[in-house]
C-alpha cells in the first residue's frame, strides 16, 4: 500500500472558487482521536462535483443510486440491495428494525456501539430491547450468545429475533470469516436474523485480506450496515440487504427512521467512488497499516501494555494515566476507561508515517520521564 | 437579482480530478418537479473543499460549527443556538420533540409536511399526536388554532403544547410577519409554544423583502427548522433555538434521533457559505421569480387556474388532466392532487428564464390543441 | 326486556363480611354522564367470588381463560381467538398493533374514540399514524375510506394498513352487517384490514337484533376489541382474532403493551358470565331501551333537538346552553360541543325507568321556564 | 401472625348468587410458583361489593379514589400522591416516564423485573434505556451503582436520570432502610431520582418490621410503584409519588400508558381494604413466615442449598434437577436457573403451614431417593 495514494492534506485547496465561507482551521492538523475526525478523500470530493448540475429525481430514484445497486451487488452478490442513509446510527436502527417485530430483542455485545453509544436510538426510535453479552475483545461466539438466546415463548421477555455483531469490533478485533459463519449458523437455527454493523467493514476486509462477500453474504449475514463516512466519505452509510426473504418496505422504514436524502445522488455517488474501483481498500489498508506502525513502536516501549488484539485501524493501550495527559496536550485521543488508564488511539485514511512516528516518539519520551 | 449570478449547470466539471465514478446525468436538464432535484450551487462545493483536510473534532465540536452559531445569530439575535442536521424531517421532529412532553400534542394545518409528506415520524420517532386543521392556503390563524386549542387538563386529550407552521406554507403562500405573530401571541397566552417549519425559509424572506429575523424571532417563533437542501445544498438543514428558555439538552435529543452528523464540519461549512454572504437570498430571489415568470405566463394561458398565491418558489395549476400528462412527457412535475387535476410546478436555484420561458410556451401548446 | 332482570341497585349489600374499607357513595344515586360510571352487575361480582380461592396457573394459563375460549368461539365461530386485557384503549392499541407493520397507519372516523379520547396512546405506544375522515353520524364508508386510501408505495405517506371502525359509534349509531361487510369487502380489496372497536358491542347487537358475528365474523372483521366494563363488569375488555391469519405473537403484544392481568381467572369469569347466558344481552337491551324511552320523551320537548340515530344506549342532543347548566346541577351529564349546545345522555344496565322519567320530566320543566 | 387471620380457601363460596359462570377449579389446591398464583382476599372481595351499586364518576374522580389519597398519605407522608393502576408492568413504566425525560436512561440490577420481565415495554412504551448492572443478590449499592452513573453531558449515552431498585427484590432480598437513604443520597448528588419497584413492598415492610415510610419516604425514594396483587388484591397497583417535585402531568402519563381504569372506584377500594387497617401487613408477614418455615426445613434437607437470604416470601434453592422434576408432578414451582438447578419457592397470603409441611416432607423424601 503506497503512501503516495494517499492525500497530502496540507496541500492548499487550490483553484477554490468564490464562496463567502472562510478555512477556519489547520488542514495538517491530524491526531490519533478518531477516524472520523479526518475530512474527505479528495476522490470523494471530485465525485461529488461530477454529480452536480441539472436536475436528478430526488429521494433514490436518480441515475446514481440506480446504479450503485450495481456496484453492491458486484461486492455482495446479485441479491444484495442496498439502501443509503445519513450516519451510522441510522443504519443500524433502520437496518435491525427491518429484521425485528415489535416485540423484537437484539442480543449484543456489551461493548456494540448499538449499546453504548447512540443515546439510546434503538430504544427510543425501534422499541428495540437489547439483549448484552460481556465479552473478551468484542466478539461474540455462538456459546456467548446463548447466555442471551432463550425463552423465544416466553412473552415476559423480549424475543431474541436478531444477533448484532460488529466487524471490525469497537475494540479493533476483527471476526475471521469462519467466526462470523459459525454465528450466523446458530443464529439461523434458532430463527433468529444476524445483523453486521460495519462501521469499519472496510477495515475489516483489509485486514483478513478477504474480499467482502466472503464474510457477509457468503457467511450468512442478512443485513448490514456499511459505513462511508470513517472511511473518508463527507457522510453517507448504507444499509445492505443480502437476505431479502428478511426484510419488508425498507423505503419507509428509511423514511419514517428520518433517514431518507433528498439529493441522494451525492450520497450514492460517494459510494460509487469508493467502491467502484480500490479506494475503499487503499484507505482501509493504509489506516491498519499506520496503525499496525503505531501498535509496533508502542510495543517497544516499555510500560505500554496494547490490551487488544490490533486487527484494524485502533490500537487500544493501558498506560499511567499522567503519561496519557501530557501526551494529550499534542496529540487529541480518548481515553477509552480512564480509571483503568485504557486509550485508544485510531488511524484514518489520512494519517501517514511521519504522524506515527512521531507520536510515538513523544510516547517513547514521555514514558521515560 | 441578476440571472448571471445562478450558476450554469450545463458547463463542465473542469478540473475534474481523478475519481472512479462517472458522470451519468445530463447536467443540463432540468424540470419542475422539485426544488431539491436540484444539484448543489458551485459555491456550496467550493465552501466543503475549504473545510476538507486535516483533522477536525467530530460530532460537533469543529472550528466551523462553532463559528456557525455567530452566523446564526447574526441572522436570528444574539439567543440563537443552531444544532445542524440531516434532513428536513429530522430537523421537524427533533425541534417538535424539544418542546414538547411526552404527552403533548402539536397543532398544525392539514395540508402540513409532518403530517403528510413524513411517514409517520413525528408520531413514531417522536410519539407525538398532531391535531390537525384545514386551511385555505396552508395558513393557521389563530382562530383556526382555536379548533384544536382546548383541553390541556383532560387526560384523555393529547395535550396540544405546540402550534406548527410552515413558512413558506407547503401550498406556496407566505405568512406576514404580522400573522405570525398574531399566532405566536395567541400560543403564548394559552401556554403553547410555536415551530416554524423552514423548509423553504429564505423563499419566504426574499417574497417578503424583510430579514429572517422579522417574522421568527421578533414574531415570537420558539424553535424552527432552517432548510438548506431546497435552497442549494448538497444535504443539511438545521434547528435552530430562539427561545433557549423552552429547551432542553438538544445535543441529547439531535443524537438519539440519528441526526447528529460525526464530520459536521461539513454541514456547517455548507451554511457558512449560505449565510454568511447573500447566496441565501440570491438564489431564493431568484427562484421566486422564475415562480412568478411561470405563474405570469400560465395566467395567460386559457383554461388555467392559478389555485394559490404564488408568494414563493412553487405554482399551483388546475388544468385539464390530459395536458399535464403531455407535458410530463418532457417536463417532469407532479399532481398534487390528481382526481382535481391539480398540478405543483417547483423554480430552483438553478431554473433558468429559458426553462420557464420553454415550458410555459409548450403548456400554451398543448392547452391550445 | 324484563327490568326484573336488572339489579336493584340501591339495595343494601347485604351480609357483607369484615373489611376496614367504608362504603363513601350513595349506591342509589344514578345519573347520565357514562355507562361506565355505573358499578357492576351483581352476577358479576358472584362469579368473582366463584373464581377465587385455591392457586390458579398466573397470566391466562388459568382454567377460566381456557374456557373462555369456548365462550368466544360461540360466539364469534371456531377460528376466533380471544385475549382477555385491562381496558378499551389497550384493547385498541394491542389490536392496531397486532395488524400493522412499523410503518402503517390506520383510517378512522374524525370521532374515533382512537383519535379524540387515548391521549394519543395509539400514536405513542403503538407507533401508528391514524388518517382521519370527517363523517355525518360516526360512521365511515367504502366512499369515506377512500379519502385516505392511497399511496401504499409511497414512502412518504404513513401506509393505510387498517381501517378501524366502532360499533356502535362514539355517536350513538349503528352500523348494519351491510354496511360493515361493504367496508371490509372494500379493505381486503387494498390489502387493508379492518378492526372494529367493540367498547359497545353488545349494544350494536341489541340494537340490530341479530348474533355478534353477523356483523363481525361473517361480516368480515378482522380483529375487535369487545368491551365489557360499559356493559356491567368491574374492569376488562378483549382483543378478539378473528382472522388468526392476520396475526402473530399476540401475546408478547398483550405483555409489552401492559395488558396482560396476572390474576386473567377475574377478568376471564367475569366474560364467562356475561356471554354464557344472556347477561350481556338483557344489559345491553335494557340500555338500550332506556335510551329509546328518553329519546321519545326529549323529542315531545319542544326546543331540544336529537342529533344523531338513537341506535344504542346514547343520546344527544341540541338544547339552550343554560338549560343544560341548569339540569346538570342535579343530573351529572356531558357537554359534547359546548358551544353548539350539544349533549350527550348516556343509559346503562342499570338505569331504570322511573330515573328516565324524572330526567325528561325535569327536561321539559327546565325548557319551558 | 395467627393462621386464623387466612381466608380457608377450601370453604365452599355460599350463598353464591345466581351467575351463568362455573367454577372450574379446585379451591385447596395451592402450590409454590408464585404469589399471583393465589386468589384475593376475602376482605378484598367485601370491599369491592361495598363500593358496588350507584353512579360514581369514572376515571378517578370517585370519592373511594379520593379518599385513597387520604389512606396513602397515612403511610407515607403529607406530600404523597396516589395514582391506581391496572399492574405492576404499567406501573414502573408510567412511574419511571414520570421522572426521565425523552434522553434519559434507569439504572437497575440486572435480575431487575423491568429489564427481565416486562417484554420490554420500559423500552417500547417509555422509550427508555436500561443501564444494568450484574449484582449478587438483585440489590445495588451505591458503589455499584457508579458502574453506569456517568457520563451526563455525553450525548452519546442515554442520560442516567433515575436509578431503580425493587423491594424486596426479585430475588427475595431486602435493604435496610439505611441502604436505602444511602443509594438514594448518592443519586441526589448526582441528580439523578430514586424509583422503586414495590411489587412486594408489603413484604418488606413486614420483614424489616418498619412503616412504610421508613425506606421509602424518610429514606428519599422520590416515586414508587405500590403493589396490591401480590398481596391478595384482584388487580391493582398504585404509582406513588413521594417527591411531587418531581414530576408533572402524571394523570396524562397514566392515560397514555393505557393504564387509566374508568371503574377506579373498584380498584380504590380494594386499596383501602388492604390499608386501612392491618390486612396489608397480616398478609404479607404471614406469607414471610411461611417462607421462613419452608427455609427452616428445607435447610434440614442435606443436598438442598439456599442461594439467597430469606428475608421476604421467596425462597431460592439448589438442588438436583431430577429431584426437582419429581416434585413438581405434585407442587408447581419454577425453574429460575435450570442449567443451575436453581429453582424458586414462592409463599403466599393463603399459603398454609400445612402446605408447607407436605411440601418440605416431600422434598426430604425424594432428596432421599
Amino acid at each position: 500500500m503506497a503512501d503516495s495514494a494517499i492525500v497530502t492534506p496540507g496541500a492548499p485547496a487550490e483553484g477554490a472558487p468564490g464562496t463567502d465561507a472562510k478555512r477556519r482551521h489547520d488542514p495538517a492538523a491530524r491526531g490519533f482521536a478518531s477516524d472520523n475526525y479526518a475530512g474527505a478523500h479528495p476522490e470523494i470530493l471530485a465525485a461529488i462535483a461530477l454529480a452536480n448540475g441539472g436536475h436528478q429525481v430526488a429521494y433514490g430514484e436518480d441515475d446514481y443510486t440506480a446504479h450503485l445497486q450495481d456496484v453492491f451487488r458486484g461486492h455482495f452478490g446479485p441479491r444484495a440491495e442496498v439502501f443509503p442513509v445519513f450516519n451510522g446510527t441510522g443504519a443500524n436502527v433502520v437496518a435491525l428494525q427491518a429484521v425485528t417485530d415489535r416485540w423484537g430483542a437484539v442480543i449484543a455485545a456489551e461493548s456494540a456501539h448499538i449499546h453504548v453509544d447512540e443515546c439510546g436510538a434503538p430504544e427510543r426510535v425501534g422499541g428495540l430491547k437489547l439483549l448484552t453479552v460481556p465479552t473478551e475483545h468484542g466478539k461474540l461466539t455462538p456459546e456467548l450468545i446463548d447466555r442471551q438466546a432463550y425463552g423465544w415463548d416466553d412473552e415476559h421477555r423480549a424475543m431474541p429475533q436478531v444477533v448484532s455483531i460488529t466487524q471490525t469490533t469497537e475494540l479493533g478485533s476483527c471476526y475471521t470469516p469462519e467466526e462470523i459463519r459459525a454465528i450466523c449458523d446458530h443464529a439461523h437455527e434458532h430463527g433468529m436474523k444476524v445483523h453486521l454493523d460495519g462501521s469499519r467493514i472496510a477495515n475489516a476486509a483489509a485486514s483478513l485480506g478477504v474480499p467482502l462477500r466472503e464474510f457477509t453474504t457468503d457467511a450468512g449475514i442478512d443485513i448490514l450496515s456499511f459505513g462511508g463516512t470513517k472511511n473518508g466519505l463527507i457522510f453517507g452509510e448504507c444499509v445492505v440487504v443480502l437476505n431479502p426473504d428478511a426484510v419488508r418496505a425498507m423505503k419507509h422504514l428509511r423514511k419514517l427512521s428520518m433517514q431518507l436524502a433528498s439529493k441522494m445522488r451525492f450520497v450514492a455517488v460517494q459510494f460509487e467512488a469508493l467502491l467502484s474501483g480500490d479506494l475503499w481498500l487503499r484507505s482501509a489498508s493504509h489506516a491498519n497499516a499506520m496503525a499496525k506502525r503505531l501498535e509496533t513502536a508502542a510495543r517497544a516501549v516499555d510500560g505500554v501494555d496494547i490490551i487488544h488484539p490490533v486487527q484494524s485501524n485502533a490500537v487500544f493501550a493501558a498506560l499511567p494515566h499522567d503519561v496519557s495527559e501530557r501526551l494529550q496536550k499534542n496529540y487529541r485521543f480518548y481515553f477509552w476507561d480512564e480509571p483503568a488508564g485504557v486509550v485508544r488511539w485510531m488511524c484514518a485514511f489520512d494519517t501517514t508515517e511521519a504522524d506515527v512516528d512521531a507520536f510515538t516518539a513523544a510516547l517513547a519520551e514521555e514514558m521515560a520521564k
